[in-house]
């Protein structure tokens, strides 16, 4: 029996599309973060905290992926950064050849970083390479400790886990040891970022860490 | 040209075997809920709440969606009610013959109440019919109001739409009214229960109308 696996020629097509994306970010010397979270675990209040953080080292633009709305575009745009808003019309993930379609807006000269906020789903953005130079996902305080068992995938795929809404944690029952744990079994390299998006709380660190690897990045380029 | 729309046939084989599902529940008189939301939204504790409301009425069981883990399940079986656990093994939604071959284990006879909780997710899982009476989705406080926006598809398929830890809502920036406008242009017709799944606040009211779900879809098939 012959199987069909109806998904190659999509991951297939999209895995060409991405090659071609890297290609131009590397020309350009543009370093891209794909961010992936769970709707509200704060991805755009992180992307803010950290533009507020390098605005003034990297020329910065964000893609925004939603199924529907401009709610974070502008939130973006009022914040004086470029922001491209991608409305996927009910697709549970971006996919390269919308980045593609998005990248084309951009004046790439300008910019050191783009950051991509995927559609919030912990599941379907991790099996779609978009041409980034990283994943980094963002796990929030109220979602629970237990999510690394729930949905490993995300968590193996990523270079750094955020743990956001770490200022709510006298209000929820989240075990910080456990969830490290959980983290290190999945991902023993990556590091854990313990943040406030919104106050601001170990926003440093992180930035820091992004701060080199797009350093590291340019370094590799001109080498 | 002519257009292949590769989610046709997947589609068409899942509403086949949904149809089966269907007969099954309204052979034995059971009232099927699919519960869709985010994950950490609380759809197990909101489940835990619910057959502490209920199970003096109802025979009730519980089938688990999960990428992995059975987390959830075990939690449920600790509280003494039936439950199966489904490891999608990475797929983002539950199917009609996931469900098929997770009644088969259960005795139906003795059910009156089977609450399936979906993968945590708010996008995938809607677009796939299970054989359920009515699909309940939870959104939680601390993922904000503006998801009506940014996810309508699955605040239009819900028949109710719970707000889980409103007992947070002093801690977040939540506005309620908005949220409940959003809603509304969406879906005008369904209630809006606000909760505390694990203080129990507001959960009489939710298990309230879903009782007279049951009872009116039990006299209906009396009648």
């Amino acid at each position: 029996m012959q199987t069909i696996d109806i998904n190659k020629p999509i991951l297939d097509k999209n895995d060409r599309i991405a090659a071609e994306n890297r290609g131009n970010f590397e020309e350009h010397g543009v370093f891209v973060v794909n961010l992936l979270a769970s709707p509200g675990s704060g991805k755009t209040s992180t992307i803010l905290a950290t533009i507020e953080a390098l605005r003034g080292r990297f020329g910065i633009a964000v893609i925004e992926g939603d199924i529907a709305s401009t709610v974070d575009s502008e939130k973006i745009r009022d914040d004086g950064v470029p922001a491209v808003q991608i409305n996927t019309g009910g697709v549970c993930h971006l996919e390269s050849a919308m980045i593609r379609r998005a990248v084309d807006t951009l004046d790439l000269d300008e910019l050191d970083l783009i950051i991509i906020e995927n559609v919030g789903n912990l599941v379907c953005p991790t099996d779609f390479y978009l041409g980034e130079d990283c994943k980094v996902m963002i796990l929030s305080v109220p979602e629970g400790d237990d999510k690394p068992l729930k949905y490993p995938g995300v968590f193996q795929a990523s270079e750094a886990v955020i743990l956001n809404k770490v200022d709510t944690m006298p209000v929820f029952d989240f075990n910080e040891n456990q969830f490290r744990a959980s983290v290190r079994r999945l991902n023993p390299k990556a590091p854990i970022f313990p943040i406030s998006a919104t106050k601001g709380q170990g926003v440093a660190a992180w930035t820091s860490w992004l701060s080199s690897r797009i350093e590291q990045a340019r370094a590799g380029a001109e080498a």
